[in-house]
């Protein structure tokens, strides 16, 4: 799984509304209405996690949660990261 | 729900082993098998934090939770607090 080239890191993030790329990690805050919606996103993605075998950095501050993804083993953002964020996307609409 | 005094607050955490104060919160992380363990974790607390109206911050890093524990309305460390540190405590064990 090949670090990809900050050009078509762009070309992905630009697909993905609300993410942003901080500190070499893809990062996004969702919203929700309470802490129960929240957890019920946070178990979503966890399932989503599983299966892709790759595991965001899940923060929860009552209803918000916070992803944060990058493959550790390559070193920076690979498709993997972007593939998830777009699951995790299409779960909060 | 009055905030504890320095050394009502350290009686207590002396309870609470793997348990510290920082920043002025009650913090521990706790480590498990797997990201699915650590998940189920969550849920549990998740459930206790919902009865007792009273949520922590909850960060999962794969197999480890860290649970931060304040009661903001009280600007500071209250006995809700550390009631919901010893309800988790007894989860994990």
């Amino acid at each position: 799984m090949p670090v990809l080239s900050p050009r078509a890191a762009q070309t992905r993030l630009a697909q993905l509304p609300g993410w942003k790329i901080v500190s070499g990690e893809l990062v996004r805050t969702f919203e929700f209405k309470d802490f129960v919606a929240a957890l019920a996103f946070v178990n979503r993605v966890a399932e989503l996690a599983e299966q892709a075998g790759h595991h965001p950095d899940i923060d929860i501050r009552y209803n918000r949660v916070r992803l944060a993804l990058v493959t550790h083993s390559a070193g920076g953002l690979t498709a993997k990261d972007f593939d998830l964020a777009a699951q995790a996307q299409n779960l909060a609409l």
